[in-house]
């Protein structure tokens, strides 16, 4: 098998984590697997450089943070290389550039264009195991560029769609995707597979466990990913195309995002381009608005409520003060989204309404819903948060 | 002016002291100059690096050693970048590749063949101030690759021979070059100028100031070297051709080194080959041989001495008892050496004599003595050293 595998910070916090995270590709190499590894910075070592760039400036240029952060990741890949070629396996560290890694020119937040594959390909067949130095790219003027977060996710990811690799595993200090957070529902239940759009939903729902930006490409370049622990032999989750699941479940899973806030136009002119003129003031001041929705009104004038992220709060009154765009303006921070999120949704009715009816029961009041093919989400007071997934969990049989 | 300016890794050793250097540079761009800087890796992260290596292996590859310890001074480069930048300077870190360092590929003690000059001149025509990451360069195989130890100094000479630049500085935290090492004679005084081959002798006795290879190649290049303190705006000691100084002292200074050990061979049989096949050896084990001196003697005998770093000696012990070339083998490591420096010897006689009277008066008996056209070197016993130092500087009129 030809095996990505991706290890983060904490997975390769000190040199003897990055010992056993060679012990495990070393098992990897012994069965026969070729393996990529891409590694992150070790754990804290990339806050460290962030920290000394803050000491000098408050707007260090962005080419420079590239060259700042970008050494992080040579040392692990350097050092994990040493661990490998001292337990008798043939290993070469590549940085981005060397691994090929074509980027854009947007410093700290680049976009990988392509992966120039003959360099890996060339030791590959030399039976090396490659370790790349995540996060990291190259730009078309031979500049060092970065990814932004998530980036060794992307690395992985992009490097395993370019060599066609088997599979793609990206190591964390979690077992894989739960049907819930475990801290709220202590029976939620590991799953066993999951579609790229689940784990999207799930993923915006923060589910630290991946990037949105990873998975999506891996859905584009059909990469089977596997998310699993660095410490433990556990199975992880695998993810892949809905095709490949052969019994979808109804609901896979119940999430809960507490970083919302929720803003309340009431009474607005129903007038064409009112909307527009909001959304378009807030996307042009960074404010990423999660969900929306609009009642039309009896008399000309309509409600309209949006969500964003609670710690954007201030910054949309201050617009909403400035546009004034509805007679009574509402500002809540102690609401929460929580979400039912399955691909069975798409070919069974009654999912939304089960979710409804049990919230209804444990007298949560729904302040708003959204639905999609795949998720129903619905914003709920704060306090009823966790009442709510363990309710939800429950009705859909989550249960472990 | 074209300035080049090396800063060693106590003069970045921290945040506060990179601010420093900025403001340092800064003042050379206010007076007009076009500065290209080159930096080491802030002070003790190499020693961190290279204790991460040995936790892993004993043996670690010397390609990924160099990956390993070539980040280091990025993270300075792109720090100084930032600070420059922050006080109004245009600024460009630079890394060994980007600044066009070409070596051979002897990975961890490379040595630079050329410098692409293009992205160099380039950025100074755009009146750029540009930092370039010391110690590291990259191979034909784009393979990245160290220099050894004092590898910035080097980088900091070959680009300054490169660009043409008026002036390399070599900031440390002493400084310049003293007639002797102030802390046996408090009376040693700063020299102002001194040759690259007193330079030469001063390093090679342990002066730390600057490496033999950096001396060796500002003088095939013809660079002007400048060693000065970053803590204070004391002037430095200028380093150049013989031919630029004025008025040659007869004596530059008095160095001493304590790192040798003698071994003398007594009665070694006086054929042609005992001496070559002894030397041949210890070369071919890496024991690098100092003194040589040998003595014809009258019955077809010979006694041969040698001095080599002392922590060699019990290596050649080894090694002597393996060849046995001579009746009775003597190993001493109470040793000194003791030189007298200095261009002006060329043109004047009797400089050694007064040294060997001088010792004789104070009771020093000299074990062993090499002379070569700038210098005299005297083997004493180690307790003597620093009497002989202080007899010496008084005797050549070096007292401040």
């Amino acid at each position: 098998m030809l095996v990505v595998q991706k290890y983060g910070g904490t997975s390769v916090g000190n040199v003897e984590k990055i010992k056993n995270v060679a012990k495990r590709v070393s098992s990897n190499l012994r069965n026969g697997d070729k393996v990529v590894v891409v590694v992150s910075a070790m754990g804290g070592e990339t806050d460290k450089l962030v920290g000394y760039a803050g000491e000098i400036s408050k707007t260090p240029p962005k080419r420079e943070m590239d060259v700042l952060l970008s050494s992080g990741e040579r040392v692990t890949s350097s050092l994990l290389a040493m661990a490998l070629e001292s337990m008798g396996h043939e290993a070469i560290s590549l940085t981005g550039r060397q691994a090929g890694i074509k980027t854009n020119n947007v410093h700290t937040t680049a976009r990988i264009e392509s992966i120039d594959t003959q360099v890996l390909k060339k030791n590959l067949n030399e039976n090396k195991v490659i370790i790349v130095a995540g996060f990291q790219g190259i730009t078309e003027n031979n500049e060092v560029s970065t990814l932004g977060r998530g980036g060794s996710d992307l690395s992985a990811v992009a490097i395993a769609g370019a060599i066609n690799a088997d599979v793609c595993e990206i190591y964390t200090d979690v077992d894989g995707i739960y049907t819930t957070d475990p801290r709220i529902e202590p029976k939620a239940r590991k799953l066993e597979k999951i579609s790229y759009d689940e784990m999207l939903e799930f993923a915006s729902m923060g589910a630290k466990v991946l990037q949105n930006r990873s998975v999506e490409l891996a859905k584009k370049m059909n990469v089977k990913l596997v998310t699993r622990s660095s410490f433990n032999n556990n199975e992880g989750t695998l993810i892949v195309k809905e095709e490949e699941i052969m019994e979808e479940a109804l609901v896979s899973g119940i999430a809960l995002d507490k970083n919302q806030a929720r803003v309340t136009l009431i009474g607005i002119s129903d007038k064409p381009g009112i909307a527009a003129q909001i959304f378009e003031r807030l996307s042009e001041e960074n404010l990423n608005v999660d969900m929306i929705i609009q009642n039309v009104g009896i008399y000309g004038e309509a409600n309209l409520s949006f969500t964003i992220a609670q710690n954007e709060l201030e910054h949309a009154k201050r617009i909403m003060d400035e546009l004034h765009p509805a007679k009574n303006i509402e500002f809540d921070d102690s609401i929460v989204k929580v979400s039912v999120i399955g691909v069975g949704m798409k070919s069974h009715s009654g999912v939304a309404s089960s979710a409804f009816s049990a919230l209804a029961k444990d007298g949560i009041n729904i302040q708003m819903i959204s639905t999609s093919e795949i998720k129903v989400s619905m914003v709920i007071e704060a306090k009823y948060g966790e009442l709510a997934v363990r309710t939800l969990h429950k009705v859909y049989n989550l249960q472990d």
